[in-house]
């Protein structure tokens, strides 16, 4: 029992030896090599052409507009992270106000990096964008040309993501050292909070142009994808980088940071000193592979696809990660457990060997993300059985395209859950019946799982790059039909990029949760004891309450699963409501510059393809507000009113129903997109037939999906899971404490609850776009739904 | 901690007391006299006009077909009976061996009358479907005659419901008095196994049949839905019936089961005999409240639709049954808890008082059928917002229609799930700290919503009566336009009440499914103290043991939880996907015939109806396998594979997401309909708009949510509940017992995962009729699937 319940965070810590915080400072020297990489091939990506003058103009007005939104999302963010310091500052702590200073800074450095992130992911997208368009144009070698650009621009991203996560960690275990896993709960709280953020805001914004583009342009006027007579096609392209470049990049980002912390809190309380320092290690020796990742990942003439190449580099470099972590362990730590820092009774008189223990941990984490990436391929690469069966059911129709990609996706979910399951069974497996060395196993699969984001996100970039190439290179019409060729192959690669990292996503959301609920066993445990309660008042009451609190067959945690559950349906639903909404207000928008301005069609007039980034940017704030509060307010409702127990049994919940979730929205987007492709290249009638038309229809019900509801998921998760780390010690306070006050308890879950209610109604009661158009005409519905 | 894990079942049964006795005589003589009421019922509506000899001849191919489906299934069932029998006997059971008997004879009994039920809901339903086309002909009181006809019909169906359920059950207490719980295991899964299989081989003919002749009649050739030249018409006519009509009326019959059950398992536990004893007594006053709500169901001149005349009917039952459950609690209980004749010591000493207690469980249950109702109805019936939006969305196309109509049943999911919650979290408010009673007081709250199942099942039943009427009227065209327009009506009040009804079996599954856990963690401690194990030799070893092995914390759990989840996406993946492989084959049957007889189109030639309603048969039955397998077999994979806690945290699992699931799938799928009838019915275009074929596409996605994946789930869920029961005792012995046998163990759970990833494997590979089609024409496709 001791060990399941051990306290987490300071008992075990104390000062770092000398040769441990060696071992931090390379760490952090490793990450600050890895943020040098990146500007080495920030140089190398801007020295490559930038193509013609037209293809300049158009993406420089992509860059305006992405510009204009992150600026506006920055500044109503900055309000957010502000509002979010002072409730931080309002929550108990373990270890005094020096502690709680600290989570409070390190939650501002985690949204600053999280930003900053996405703002140098997009930045640079944008000028990488119309670079790949122009390498595409050569007649000679430019395939390979500007597969490696749009590769490299997405490594700068990786190496950033990987920097800046690493050496926040190490800052973070230099300066607190055993009082390290409260700061960095902050730490990951900020880059988890700002990422869902980023990622929603981004979602909808992407999705309203990309769904209003297609409905008017390809479904309406027949005209093709990023015709530039359509006024929503720089929209469209804006949306690429803010959606698809940005959100990624902060979520990966998020992904890495709080994946790594709940790795060191289940490090310190286990492993103890050592605990803070291995985790370090192996994503640190991720670094160095994730360098030779971007730098190996070369077309060659015989590949097929980009996808050869990529899956080559990704392999290679997930095997040199797994042998270098091999060797770190042996190299440090010791042989058997009883020569560990740690404290913990059980763990010391442990049989096994702690560098077996080590290894085998984090190689199921490399094997899980090389799984991930062969399932998530299977069911959406073009080549496959599945997009190919979606294909064929346009045959019959957009209603069994739809049935056909739904069925695909919700299949694809439940393989892809029970790998990951399978992976938290084995790391449990390893801890041989030792309940913390179990989730410390868990918690170290993820660090395995870290080792390979460099190249993921690498990866990832690579999409909305190519498909922005796309665009820039449609639009000037600077470009042979080799060319176009070469960017429509490299932008279906990036569909299937896309739906990988999204299950890498939400593998590390699983991995860290699971992990994470040991740390929020102990914080339970540790407010227990302070409250001085008769009812914990000795070492068998806590056990015996602790565990009856988390009993899964008491009624109350069943119910805080279901909200769980439910949040994750509402979440989903409500973005994929607002996507709708605005897609609905950027078609009346561009359907009313065809009928004002008649000589669009004829290329004889301009569309303002501001008025749709506008709408976009606007539509895009203002919709992120209500899932944002359902993220943050819903764990506060359930924990305060129901209590502990439910709040953990409603992370539970929310954990299960999320991952199947997340993986069904990616996956089935993913395929739609890509039997669409399908048939564009010939297949079923090919572009213009009724498959052609079914196709598209399914792609258009995945861009919300893929892009802005599933995504959205794995930030949303650790969001969920951080804010109950932070208020599990207040909720205990009221329950059980001295100063219980069962009135105030249900205030504050009622206020929370009130606040969720009354942000859905409200988004529910905004005009949506065709009530106005009923009414009146297009312009004017515009005008109605943004006054 | 003593109540929360007393052993239920035996400990606190005994013989029954005289009085005791005597009153459940009496609910047994009820449950006879609603037998009674049927039969009367049914001469009533037998005696009504059939119609012209056209419309006879037409009812007359439904019902054959529907008869030759039914036997066939009936027929491939009766051997899984038989196995399922054998396998039931290999499980230990508390009580010896008469009691082991007692649980395989009642099984069959359980299965014996949720196959009669749905063999009778459907023999009727054939029936009575031409006499409200006749009555619907008559022009003064036509329609009121035909919406009484039609709602009497599925009285009789709602009233064996409740009869055979209600005598059932107390039949067994009668016979097996304190030993009841184990034999009632048996009756309830004997129910809810049949049910499942009947819910999904009627849901895959109902929609194969139906998104069949939509694709091509509708869609394709643009002809009206049930026009005579389109050959799948009968087998959709056949598939009202064997899918709504017969499957719709198993589950329910499972529902009511397995509600009782749970309740009187628990009650046994808690209240002793008397809790054997008042369960009975709530649904016996439920089935007098349910023939007063049966009889005063009449349509008013003044009402605006069928939907006035229900809800009426169905509040003011429902209040009466509330009145007189408030009675039987003072008449029947004692004034305070140290009255009851239970032996629990925490629920003697209980201070409050159980009639108070009773009587707020059993409101609990009323107020959320209403409730579900109400919210049901918000978001389906055509007058209402959610269903108008929708039919909006279609102005921009089909792909705005499917997303528009996913946001509704996401939406609407999460607010009944809370509902639902929120009626679990008041019922075990009523248990004061005794966690016990919170238990008995979820399954009394059960008993409740079962006051209100007999005018459900018959307001459910209206619903392919209505339908069927509607096609068999416009197939024969005996018809004036004023008769067609009543007929229609009632076709749009049937989707939202085939709704509300999944809305409340859904929730009798999560009343069931909670208060199962009771007796879950009650048969998992008999097993454990039988183990003799040194880890659970003392009293707190063993309470120790419980509720580590349940903590949500385990990881061993969460991926219990996950896979769980896991189940309830691949169950609906593939009760979609085998729909759309039926669906295909029925879509190039029908093509085939507008080839190879160019006389359908202009009426001179006919078509081959009954190729059809074979298909529609082969398939159902084959398609049905996988599902059928998974919802037994996975269970036994993780419980033996896992263990005893992931099991319940499985279960926990499935139940959370579970509910959202099958709420989303009904309410998007009803809403999708109605806003198709409502585009219908002259909004945006009306029929041959634009906007009417977007709403045909989102009507076609929801056919099988609605239809097949959503109602599948509430028998689903029933089902793993008591396989879980049954198997937690075996699973006990191979991980502790003396002669525990790891290897055996893990070779069980992998012979079952085995049998699962073969079936899937299997529906798989089953040349779909596209690829068939492919390399051949339609004609040799279908020869070719179904060879």
């Amino acid at each position: 029992m001791s060990a399941v319940l051990l306290a987490i965070g300071g008992e075990n810590g104390a000062a770092l030896t000398g040769s441990n915080t060696t071992y931090v400072i390379i760490a952090a020297a490793i990450a600050l090599l890895a943020l040098g990489f990146a500007a080495g091939l920030v140089k190398a990506v801007l020295a490559t052409d930038k193509g013609t003058q037209k293809m300049q103009d158009i993406a420089g007005a992509v860059q305006e507009g992405a510009s204009a939104y992150l600026n506006r999302q920055f500044k109503a963010l900055a309000v957010l992270v502000v509002i979010a310091v002072g409730l931080l500052w309002l929550l108990p702590a373990d270890g005094g106000n020096s502690i709680r200073f600290g989570r409070s800074a390190f939650f501002i450095v985690g949204a600053l990096f999280s930003g900053f992130i996405g703002w140098a992911g997009m930045s640079l997208a944008t000028r990488a964008n119309l670079r790949v368009a122009a390498a595409a144009r050569v007649a000679e070698g430019g395939r390979e040309t500007a597969m490696q650009i749009a590769f490299r621009t997405g490594g700068v991203v990786g190496f950033l993501t990987v920097g800046l996560g690493l050496f926040g960690a190490a800052l973070v275990v230099l300066l607190y050292k055993g009082d390290a896993p409260t700061v960095l709960e902050g730490f990951g709280f900020g880059a988890a909070l700002l990422a869902m953020f980023m990622r929603v805001g981004g979602g909808i914004f992407t999705k309203a142009a990309d769904v209003g583009a297609d409905l008017v342009g390809k479904i309406e006027k027949g005209i093709p994808e990023d015709d530039p007579r359509n006024a929503a096609t720089i929209a469209d392209n804006v949306g690429d980088n803010v959606g698809d470049c940005a959100g990624m990049a902060a979520d990966l980002f998020e992904s890495y940071a709080v994946t790594l912390v709940a790795a060191l809190i289940l490090g310190s309380a286990t492993f103890g000193n050592q605990g803070l320092v291995f985790p370090l290690i192996v994503p640190a020796l991720g670094v160095l592979t994730a360098i030779v990742g971007v730098f190996i990942t070369r077309l060659r003439k015989s590949d097929k696809s980009g996808m050869t190449a990529i899956n080559r580099a990704f392999y290679i470099s997930a095997a040199i990660a797994a042998v270098l972590c091999g060797a770190a362990a042996y190299a440090y730590l010791p042989s058997s457990f009883s020569g560990l820092a740690t404290k913990d009774a059980d763990i010391l008189a442990h049989s096994g060997d702690p560098r077996l223990f080590a290894i085998g941990a984090v190689v199921i984490g490399i094997v899980l993300a090389a799984i991930i990436q062969a399932l998530t391929g299977y069911f959406t690469e073009t080549s496959r059985k599945p997009v190919r069966d979606i294909g064929k059911a346009a045959l019959t129709g957009p209603a069994t395209v739809v049935l056909a990609g739904i069925s695909v996706g919700l299949e694809s979910a439940v393989y892809t859950a029970i790998v990951i399951g399978a992976a938290v069974f084995g790391a449990y497996l390893l801890g041989g019946g030792v309940l913390l060395l179990s989730l410390f196993a868990v918690a170290l699969a993820g660090c395995g799982l870290l080792t390979t984001v460099g190249v993921i996100v690498a990866m990832d970039t690579f999409g909305p790059i190519s498909d922005n190439a796309q665009g820039i290179a449609e639009m000037s019409g600077d470009i042979d039909e080799k060319g176009a060729r070469t960017l429509t192959d490299l932008d279906a690669v990036g569909n299937t990029t896309k739906a990988i990292t999204k299950g890498i996503a939400i593998a590390t959301a699983v991995l860290a949760a699971t992990a994470l609920f040991g740390a929020f066993t102990a914080i339970m445990r540790t407010a227990l004891e302070k409250s001085g309660a008769d009812a914990v008042s000795t070492a068998a009451k806590l056990d015996e309450y602790i565990l009856k609190t988390l009993n899964v067959s008491d009624p109350r945690n069943l119910v805080g699963l279901i909200v769980g559950a439910a949040v994750v349906f509402l979440f989903s639903g409500l973005a994929i409501n607002a996507v709708s909404r605005s897609a609905m207000a950027v078609v009346f928008e561009v359907r009313r510059q065809f009928r004002d301005f008649p000589g669009i069609m004829d290329g004889t007039q301009r569309p303002e393809y501001g008025k749709v980034v506008d709408i976009c940017t606007r539509d895009a704030q203002r919709e992120l507000i209500t899932p944002g509060l359902l993220a943050v307010m819903a764990p506060v409702a359930v924990g305060f009113g129901l209590g502990v127990g439910a709040l953990g049994a409603y992370l539970a919940g929310a954990i299960a129903t999320g991952t199947l979730m997340a993986v069904f929205l990616a996956n089935s987007g993913g395929a739609w997109d890509n039997a669409k492709k399908m048939v564009e290249d010939g297949a079923y009638g090919g572009k213009g037939s009724p498959a052609h038309e079914a196709t598209i229809i399914g792609d258009t019900v995945g861009d919300p999906f893929k892009d802005t509801a599933g995504p959205a998921i794995n930030p949303l998760i650790k969001v969920m899971n951080l804010v109950a780390l932070l208020i599990a010690p207040a909720i205990v306070l009221f329950t059980l404490g001295n100063d219980m006050n069962t009135g105030v308890r249900i205030a504050i879950a009622a206020a929370a609850a009130a606040v969720i209610f009354v942000a859905v109604l409200i988004s529910k009661r905004r005009p949506n776009a065709v009530d106005a158009a009923e009414e009146t005409n297009g312009s004017e519905a515009h005008e109605k739904v943004n006054a």
